[in-house]
């Protein structure tokens, strides 16, 4: 590979500021779904680009921004797909960015820019990638295929119906996703195969018509009260979870899971340290502490109200309470599974007045370890980045990556241009400029063995 | 008693334009405490219209509004007192208003004004009793005191202070508090004869710096869950409360105090329906019902919150969770005391990290029934309402009547204008013109036995 690779990579840093250039161009054009701000010019911009390649494109259209779709087909045994996407969140608040969010400043090494890591750098480092493989060999190695959304950051509500209905789009036999960040102090690359299950859900209860004079609690019933005795039989103090069942299904970590996890480095002190964390759960560390981190389903309150919240006292009884829930699901789970369980199982305690209201569910999913886009991904980061890489067997969290490869069989994954200070989703969005060159050299080769490796 | 109460009722009826009058002019001046509005004006009213009596009437200064105390020493055996404040609550949201708050209005039979009940009709209706006596037998049969402070509607904060650096002023034989309602419907009077004891503290918890995403749920400490499982050790699902000790000191209900219960009238399936409540807690109905509501301590969640509670989801861990809590105390159960329970009962079970911050504190309170005070009460109100009625051993509630009088000694009894819809607190605060009249002659003729009964 490396003899192959070198003139890709000279190309690559020769055009370094070119593709800079370009990284500016598209962190200019401001494209924020939530506030349909200039949609319609990215995707015009994204559409521009992939063509530059060659590729046939067409904005597919959907019930909401379209997805730019573009495709090289050279007759080649096998097919890679990018997945990305050409919106990014509202750049608010606006007094916080040191420079603003859609005028790229390069300060120390880095580019600031709201996109510049979610996820134009990362759409940017694929198609350099690319671009800098056709300018050498002219040829690409392998069929290659732009998926490029627009509604990522409000949830993709559009990818599933996309995926059902344009088969042929999606086939293929390996796909990048979007983002990928690196350990923290710019450790390093982070290749992640595969995500957690999501399954949000709202616990809702009305115990009378409206608020009462507290001097009435001994005889009526406290929607408070009754959600707390109905989360307490949630989850227990040691943080296991005991809804009835809901363990049953689950794959445990096989041994290969566990050799993953041995080589992963977790800096649990610096985490901790950096979020004013006394304590892990339980105490725990090492080798337990990532097991559970990564391997291990969660039922987490994101949040919970009811009755008076303000300053001082108010002496009332709660008519109403609600608190909403997520679940990280694990291999073996499913979402809509878990909220069955979870209503059965408070049925079975008296908790029929606690409604339950299903905000999402994403299944768990991985990709099979052997597969060639893993492979290529897993050969590759050490030459690149002179490091050996961080591999996640799946991730802590949960991506369209699940919902979007699962069904179809696809393997799928993450590595990129991001580092733990990045900023996403907040002012003063950053990369730093060598991790988007590396990116682009990273995908050049990861492209390259996926095509001609046996 | 009665041949020489009659010409003191006579000369009630025949002057009860005259108070009436009087009752829309005090409704006619703003005292609103926590606005600063005619606080000034309405103390110098009542400090004026207590004198009319003969009375030796003084502003006491306080460090906030003043107390209005009034003295008519004739030299007698006894000395009864009425307590009453002249600050109103906040008349918003005006627009609900059918006529304006301050501007008394008569529509079929009642009177509609802020403070027409909440005091101002109660304050009247001892003033009237004094001055009806007054004018048909020219003494009075005891020494009378007026406490009338200017800041019950902000929680009495100088009552206390008041009432330790006046001993004299607040000694007595007796005191009719302010206030005092009808059953549902207008039926029997309310008589009470105490009330619960107060202790209200808001639990907190903080678990990090800062909220995290929701991805490190399975090893990082959650608040809103510390929280919820701390809470579960406090109360079960069959409403037993379950801190260590908590019932320990609590005297039960005598034999006299079931006596009680048993005359008395609670229609639950009436406050049910109008609550929109399904079932009592634990299904209770008839005496147990009762004896709940009046004679046993609550643990009621007033407010809890944590995390993210607006629509839709985020997927955050929270890092900061806090609750209010109000527990109402019975006999032989002390506030500070329940807080210290508390705190080693969370302890004990390894909730150091949850925080208790105490918000107020006040002892449950009972007069001696067998109290010259308590006995005039009971013995006049059939003769006057037609109607036996209700006896409350003690109010479900809290009130100033617990810390003025229990450190004391001094035994307290409440009997008063009010009805069930009187709106206290609310918009069309009301009262019907017949209460008024006749809570003027019970008032008088409590008096009266108070002073010569055996």
């Amino acid at each position: 590979m490396d003899q192959h690779m070198e003139p890709v990579f000279a190309y690559i840093d020769a055009h370094s500021e070119e593709y800079i250039d370009l990284l500016k161009k598209f962190c200019s054009q401001p494209s924020v779904a939530a506030q349909h701000l200039g949609m319609v010019e990215m995707a015009k911009l994204v559409e521009d680009q992939v063509s530059l390649l060659g590729a046939k494109v067409q904005q597919v259209p959907t019930d909401g921004n379209p997805v730019v779709y573009g495709e090289i087909d050279g007759g080649k045994p096998w097919t890679l797909t990018f997945y990305n996407h050409y919106d990014v969140q509202p750049p608010e608040p606006l007094d916080e960015w040191i420079t603003p969010p859609f005028e790229p400043d390069i300060r120390d090494g880095r580019i600031y820019a709201r996109g510049a890591a979610d996820n134009k750098g990362s759409f940017l480092s694929r198609w350099c990638a690319v671009d800098a493989y056709q300018k050498v060999y002219g040829d690409l190695p392998c069929n290659i295929k732009f998926i490029t959304e627009g509604e990522e950051e409000i949830g993709s509500p559009n990818l599933d119906p996309f995926r059902i209905a344009h088969p042929d789009m999606v086939r293929t036999d390996g796909i990048v996703w979007e983002g990928g960040s690196k350990d923290i102090n710019r450790g390093p690359l982070q290749i992640t195969m595969g995500w957690k299950g999501l399954c949000y859900v709202e616990l809702r209860c009305r115990a009378a018509k409206g608020d009462m004079h507290s001097m009435n609690a001994p005889i009526v019933p406290n929607a408070a009260w009754r959600l707390v005795w109905a989360l307490r039989t949630i989850k227990d103090e040691n943080d296991h979870i005991t809804i009835d069942h809901f363990y049953d299904d689950i794959i445990p970590p096989t041994e290969e899971d566990m050799a993953y996890l041995e080589q992963l480095n977790y800096d649990g002190d610096r985490v901790r340290a950096a979020n004013g964390i006394d304590h892990f759960i339980n105490n725990l560390s090492g080798i337990a502490l990532k097991e559970k981190l990564l391997y291990e389903p969660t039922a987490n309150i994101a949040g919970i109200e009811s009755g008076y919240t303000g300053e001082g006292s108010k002496t009332v009884i709660p008519s109403y309470a609600f608190c909403k829930i997520d679940f990280r699901l694990v291999q073996g789970q499913d979402a809509d599974r878990v909220v069955q369980l979870l209503r059965e199982h408070l049925d079975r305690r008296g908790f029929q007045d606690i409604e339950i209201i299903q905000h999402s569910g994403k299944n768990p999913y991985r990709a099979d370890t052997k597969s060639r886009i893993v492979r290529a991904a897993l050969r590759n980061a050490e030459k690149i980045y002179g490091m050996k890489p961080s591999i996640y067997r799946n991730g802590a969290g949960t991506t369209a990556m699940g919902s979007f490869c699962g069904p179809e069989g696809i393997d799928a994954v993450s590595f990129g241009i991001d580092h733990m200070e990045s900023q996403i989703h907040a002012p003063n969005e950053n990369i730093y400029l060598e991790d988007y060159i590396n990116g682009i050299k990273m995908t050049a080769a990861v492209m390259y063995d996926f095509a001609t490796m046996d």
